[in-house]
């Protein structure tokens, strides 16, 4: 994380004169402090190395015995922190927020990665449906959870979205993706229906994306993708739709991956919180 | 909101070479598309000067009939797109995650209000758990859902929480905060006790905010202080657990103020599309 | 104060290559020079924390025996400083024009302070009229003087003005701001007449500024106040055109705070020198 | 000046939410204002550009019949402004901060200036003691005022000051700088005897500082350098300690110029305001 | 490009006072010139889209009849100019410094291009050995040349380089990489020897990349694949060592890709210049 | 250089996951692995200090015996680095495209200067054609080659060129550069012919630069210049068209300054490479 990036997070909270920090007189300035962060729910960890990347810039000591992805209990102890008092007390909310977003996220991750692990070696993928401003942190904390990152960002690899395919038609739009594509970026293929889905195989392209497709209909395309002989040489995903409550039935389809914008869009927050003890404890 | 804030946020969905919106030949580059943005819940509108400001930056001519904190209904079109193709897919993804986010936060923070509305006076109030960088926009989504916005940050207002306080004592706190607010600044103490309670109104506190009170301890205190002839001087403001399912319990306390920051993490996304029509439609 | 501040300002002075600080041969580069900045006249202390974070940020080492707000005479130390020469040559001029502002500022302040202290509790604010770029520390500098920083800026408390009544009308410019405030807010209004004063008190206004008005009218002012029984329950503020020779009067006239924006703009810089000694004295 | 600098400004004033700028109804929001800014003062113009750069992002709609460094009566209207009623209201302290601190420096310049003009050639310069973040609006400001802006930064000319002295002795030190220096670059030297000025004079420097010189000494120090034959092939320079009290005495000793950290540490804020009037006035 | 980039690479170029612009007096300043930009050299054109941001950045009017990748030939008017003056000397340098370099790119490339043509379908590409700040304009230039952008930046697609591999071993990295790839990225391997060849392309890696072969290898390496039965599942990528001289040697030999960092590093910039004619003319 | 400059361009080569650098297990992350930076062609140094401070920023410590501006042999190790193995990784081609680059063009630079050393006194500069973005890395390796970096900015000295004269003509553009100029600049001009040389020359410019004259044409006109005895007065600097090929013919003319575009655009970078040794060996 970079230095830019936290004084702008930490702008965002601070404000210039911090009066609740500074009511404790000149002698607790300089007194060490130590304190706890901790989790009232069982979750999924990510986000450490954020709010490690915080603790250093306030020069608060912090260890931990665990690494992102590590699942831990309610009341687990997540972090332990010494430094000074108005340090502690000026990285705890921002600190927080990420913790209790990021594991959130993780933790949700988790669970559909555990319910599909029994059925299928389906991956769960997240999307470009994320919070403006940290995609970064948010698709780290589903990896963190087992999940997949999907593509990063609309230059990293090539997906023709129904948007594109309506504008240029399917045949053309593949064709033109081909040429411009560098040779290390795969290209994804939104499809609507068996047909488009048959015709992208055979165009060479790399991912098709069935969208929106009931589980019914996604089975029948990957039979059909099967009998024509094009099922190994492509990736097929599933996206639209999906969330943890009907996961499991597309784990059953046969497809590669399961893309599920809900992974972070309906993760709620973790609650985490700092339990501050005075050092002549 | 600013170019150097629109241009950060573009620079996370867009990166180098968009080749996918590039697929189109040159003939298409020129052509006016039209498109709708809708949304498939009922829901409270937030955050379309947001988008506004981007469809601004892409040069998109924009129509809506609504403003922040409208209540529409699921099928109704937000907003009416004109513009360049390739314009419109590159900043669809951005405007759909602002609004998503934006929309799902007011549409909770109305429903709470609407709950309280018939109990009370009482105000829906957010905190300062908001996911890190875009606080302001949440902040903007909650006042759009009839909620209250709380402090910006940690210098805005002078609020002493319970960390302070045990580093200080409640006394030595309030005295010292006193001495160093501005004039135009209020001060708030969060209490844990009714004692705590009635000694902060006798100091002289703007507000005080009763952390993690069952409901019938707030209406002890409440009661309490209208004994002690403080009530009148003082906000009174309850925190810690409250969400849309007991948010009621609380309205019927007698408080001024109800804050949630669920209001923001708990906010799951609205589902919001953007249609596309060629121009030749 | 943010890496990325200083950075800015170290870059305004700098440029991308200071032969006069390279002309030294290289064994001196190494050398560990030590100096003195000192002021030549009586002031008050600010702007300490702003002068460490460039010394830290240049690596140079630095000792002090005062705290902001602290008074001083002509000659005393202020800093001794022990670092790389070039280093402390490059720090110089920065540090130094800090410092001469915003002791100026401080001094200022506090000699106004001084006037008035006999004669009543009001407080010396400044205002909004602060350099562009450096409101922070002009304000830090204000409070290091005694003085109160009102509000930051445009949203942190509410100030309907002059030209936002000409626009509204008092009554309903009141009426519409205390539906937007949030709780946390004070809301302020400007007036010019003892009749709007009243009428803003009635209201329930926190805050009435009485506008360009001479110390007789605010004493009549004050005085309908009280007789109407709404002294109590408000701040009252008067401004506008009021500087050190004047401020004597208006501390008498019962008011509760007086803001000068010449605490900033009529503050005249301290003169801090930086004196070498090289480490082989 | 950029839109990046001018949205660093904008965000210092106004925050995230400026309440005292929407109390108006919506049917005031695209009501065309109209409103002037003039001065009470007679004063030297500057800064007409960087408030011009303020009212084109705000789309406010500008007028002026002056350039920078026309002298202008009390009461002369500046500009005259139309556009949003909000629009206007967010600018205006940020625009009048500008010009009331820029057009102070051009008039205390003017002043020194005519001061000058009828004894000598000599040239009123300032130095780089300027507000931290707005040096090259400054200098403007010097320049606007018939002042010379000296150099910018360490960079872009070389100035070998006491401290550089003190560290390699003043023949070294010159050697050195005349190796490095570009042969677009003069290289100016600060000296406290008439030994050193007629040294570094033969030595071929460009400019010669007198650092801290009495009139009379300076006086000397010419006459020695017009004996020597050194007197034609120099620039001399003076500076320390002189202000608008002393100017004259130095005007009259036969240098070139006088710098004069005062110009911009020693103005005070002109008074200038803006007058809004109704559209429908 | 983004305004903020503009905006830096202006800033490096103006400074605070640009007084070779300014010597014109006032009725110069709003006269429209025109001026062209026109090439010396036959050449193959790129960066036409950032020379236009810079120009719209400036209010000149822009015409040109080409598109990036186009052949021109010496004398060929690229682009047609009309704005003030004053404006168009200040984007001349700057614009000609990204034209002068982007063209040149272009042209190596198109001219490395031309030559592997007629031998086979061997694709050209770049690596990310590119100018620091300004990849992106480079890998552009590279694709209107008709080359390959390859990955551009650590993230986007996984290379494991020799330095990975010696410090992991090539099975443990492989399966390492393929364990923590999203579905949407290719892995390439950088190989020393044919051995390690089909050892990655039995693990089922993307691309395999070899590493200062020459061509001999390359053929024995190439022929091993494919009697092996490998060949057509994998990407062969040759690398190091390779420049307009030898690689139509490498493109005979049976490959898909060839990258050469050389493209950008030793691509001279093509002589471009602006050329002024007063609107009077 | 700046932590604000070092993130910008380490955030242009890394991305958001660089899964290449993360596939070795966590036993490796804390290994301290050793790394030796070499060239492999005879050159002269420079960007040493660009490198250190990336060095720094990744905690990687560094060590050299080496300065900017020494010549070294093909096979000399240029910087032992120890640190954590994915810290060397991650700085690696950051690191190398500086060095790359820089030691480029000081090779070239120290070449040029080498060639006219014997003939003359001439100066060897660099001019405004740098890469944009970079220039001060550019300028700074032409110092460290032997040359001279010219002015950095169209503000840091005055340069009136042929399209200024165009527009003004040359008497009248001169005669306002010398009224707008500060004491502190030196101003320069283009002339195409003997007759504007001596013209300049006699109006007191400091510098004349004869724009793309042949080798004859400049001798004649330093004769004239010397003619009218006003060659001591002014520095000469012939420009336009001349690289290494022809450098030194003009090296011969008599004049003081040689400037070429060609140091920075035509010098071809110096291949640099980082190897590896594991902490173990």
């Amino acid at each position: 994380m970079f230095i830019t990036e936290i004084e702008r997070f930490i702008d965002e909270d601070l404000g210039y004169n911090d009066i609740s920090c500074t009511v404790a007189p000149d002698e607790f300035a300089g007194v060490t402090a130590t304190a706890t962060i901790f989790t009232k729910e069982n979750c999924t960890l990510a986000g450490l190395d954020v709010a490690k990347a915080f603790f250093d810039y306030f020069n608060i000591h912090v260890q931990t015995e665990y690494l992102n992805g590590d699942d831990i209990c309610a009341g687990d102890v997540i972090f332990t922190l010494s430094g000074s008092t108005v340090s502690i007390l000026r990285a705890e909310r921002l600190v927080l927020n990420f913790l209790g977003h990021l594991i959130g996220i993780a933790t949700l991750t988790r669970s559909c990665v555990r319910k599909v692990e029994p059925l299928s070696h389906v991956r769960i993928a997240c999307t470009r449906k994320t919070t403006p401003g940290i995609r970064k942190f948010e698709k780290m904390a589903v990896i963190a959870g087992g999940g997949d990152a999907h593509r990063f960002n609309l230059s990293d690899s090539i997906m023709l979205k129904d948007n594109h395919i309506k504008l240029m038609g399917i045949e053309a739009a593949i064709k033109a993706a081909k040429n411009m594509a560098s040779f290390t970026q795969k290209i994804e293929v939104e499809v609507e229906s068996t047909g488009d889905a048959i015709l992208a195989a055979k165009m060479g392209v790399d991912i098709i994306m069935l969208d929106n497709m009931e589980p019914g209909e996604v089975i029948r395309t990957v039979e059909t993708l099967k009998r024509e002989g094009l099922r190994d040489s492509i990736i097929i995903e599933a996206s639209g739709g999906i969330d943890q409550d009907n996961v499991e039935e597309y784990a059953k389809t046969g497809i590669d991956v399961i893309s599920m914008g809900s992974l972070i869009h309906k993760a709620n927050w973790i609650d985490v919180s700092l339990e501050f003890s005075m050092s002549n404890d």
